[in-house]
């Protein structure tokens, strides 16, 4: 029998993440700070949203974009946390998760070699649907010393005539590293005179501390070429509900949900009856997870550095992602070594792009109780494993 | 500012399906014989199910690949029904619908220039699908003469050195045709022959009149070049959960999911948790619906045949396929016509390839008294119309 598969994607490596969920499963008292999840329930009245729905047997398709009173109150939203106007009909769809926003975004986009600005460390998803959609990925480091930002010197000196979109990935998964008003002025004009159009990936937006988050497509002449990702994964404990969305421009809106229509059909119908709830009633558990994040958040970094770490502030997502380079170990085998011995699963920040190297990603989204448990786990560890 | 597009994706129309859709929904007392989705809420014990998840708080993602006991549910049900072993843990994966299914099969198995063989009249997905992953659609026109099957010399025509894979769509949507052990038998042989791979798209396999399902997974030697598709939208009423699976040799199914880990991440959690139920104790609910199905099938064939269409009658799916032919009009022509004159939607059969001219896709997912409504508008119509 031949070859039954793509070699596009035969090259494509499998996550870096799930490698170590699949051991941890297996084992016994083993504790994870790695999933990108919250640890939370769906707040009630957005469960309970979910139930009434399928008790009134709404169980059919929705329209291929989504229920007009979600795109509507999405479109709301935008408006009154980040100041963007959309039209529900037609600027904006509901999707599969941002996940499916991601890949849909990159597909209506990219012809064969055009070029594809993704900085790294970043979301794992990027890179493979960039090649999936035959783009080229051009990779830029994001630097500790830069809080990894990304600046518009490094921008400027990646952009060639191929190159098509910037994927701006902040806040950031794995760093926790936010843009603020000013990072992201600089990124415009570069995008604008290079004619470039941007997938910004704004699923952590809610998930700020000390500041408030600035979307790129509020800027003067960006909204024409923005994509924005969003989704309630991640603000509003969704996760499992699969339920996401992109807003931007009609002319490439419309092409991304031709490829739903087809590839996908419509989002989950009782996902998208909570979504409405969480939208309109749901601004409370926001602020309330997030204060529960930020507690955590101070919590972990001081411990992580007074155990001897250097380790980055992040303002942004629920990660902190300290080095470890101290002890002349790869993240790999820190994470393999720490999971085999302590039971303690983090995850290698190299499975973030190989600008990870010597980084880990620890996810703050767990209770001060499993935290500490977890730094107890860290602390003997290090005490074992001092250079 | 530049075209943002693919041109691949320009070039790809919208679903013929949900223009008529969209004039029907503004139309005060339409009827509507259009979407291809049952009528019948989703049975109450499997939304039940749903709800019970979403009050335990499973709100989470489940693995990739889907929740383990559902894998393993598919995999009796594949047993049991259609004779197919499958390992739950390798060579099944569970999606977002049939429909992620079909995109992510050819998006794992095509490169560029690839052919693959897709019978028409059949659902609208594919053709799209096989050019978003490169490949080269190659038509073969199905024949009311030949009852709308596939028939091996039609196969063994269009073979050439480039063709990969031959999608099967039976039981058909929209022609309703069935392909029997017999028919499959001389379809595996060619496939065997020229070294081919199946994406067998059996998302109708429980509505099936006066006979089972067969597939062509079952012949020796299939199983290992076989994509089986399948879900739970059209067999237990659960379109709006958005769940379906993909059962093949690992070798490709670790693929496909390769593809979903990074564009979808999971199927949705409550819907997952659903079908386990509908799996477990829902064959009764399935032969219920099936029974109605018939019941309306008969009906309306012999209502349609003694207005004067010649139509096939169609032992799949829940679809007719009447001939419009005699009338003097375009398939388009005629279901504009019957919407405005008569306030009656039904899709002209070109939405499903250009072979489907001079046939229209009339639903009979719809209650005995709608059908009768219909009826009577397109008798009215007829009169009219008369050549």
């Amino acid at each position: 029998m031949r070859n039954p598969l793509s070699e596009k994607v035969k090259g494509i490596q499998p996550s870096g993440i799930r490698k170590f969920f699949d051991i941890v499963s297996e084992m016994k008292d083993a504790i994870s700070l790695g999933v990108g999840e919250p640890d939370f329930d769906t707040p009630w009245h957005i469960r309970e949203e979910g139930i009434y729905s399928l008790e009134r047997g709404r169980t059919f398709y929705t329209s291929n974009a989504g229920l007009k009173e979600l795109k509507e109150e999405i479109s709301n939203y935008q408006q009154r946390r980040f100041g963007l106007s959309y039209n529900p009909c037609g600027e904006i769809y509901v999707t599969v998760g941002g996940s499916e926003a991601i890949d849909g975004a990159l597909r209506a986009m990219l012809d064969e070699g055009d070029e594809v600005i993704l900085p790294q460390p970043s979301y794992v998803s990027y890179e493979p649907c960039i090649v999936l959609a035959d783009g080229v990925p051009v990779i830029i480091e994001l630097k500790e010393e830069d809080e990894f930002k990304l600046t518009k010197e490094q921008l400027e000196a990646a952009v060639t005539d191929k190159t098509k979109i910037l994927i701006l990935p902040f806040p950031n998964n794995p760093t926790g590293a936010i843009m603020t008003e000013e990072d992201l002025k600089g990124i415009a004009e570069v995008v604008l005179n290079h004619d470039l159009f941007v997938i910004s990936d704004e699923i952590y937006s809610e998930l700020t501390y000390g500041s408030r988050h600035v979307s790129i497509a509020s800027f003067p002449g960006m909204k024409e070429r923005t994509i924005v990702i969003n989704g309630f994964s991640k603000s509003y404990a969704m996760t499992g509900w699969r339920l996401g969305y992109a807003c931007g421009p009609e002319l490439i809106i419309s092409q991304m949900l031709k490829i739903h229509q087809f590839a996908i059909m419509c989002a989950p119908t009782t996902s998208q009856y909570a979504a409405v709830e969480a939208l309109r009633n749901g601004d409370e558990d926001v602020e309330n997870m997030r204060n529960a994040y930020d507690q955590r958040r101070r919590f972990l970094i001081k411990a992580i550095r007074d155990m001897g770490f250097s380790c980055f502030e992040p303002f942004g997502a629920f990660y902190l992602f300290p080095c470890i380079r101290q002890f002349g170990m790869s993240s790999d085998e820190f994470a393999e070594t720490l999971l085999r011995e302590e039971k303690l699963a983090v995850v290698p920040g190299t499975a973030f792009g190989n600008c990870g190297e010597g980084f880990l990603r620890i996810s703050y989204a767990y209770s001060i109780e499993d935290l500490k448990g977890a730094l107890e786990r860290i602390e003997r560890f290090i005490k074992h494993h001092k250079v």
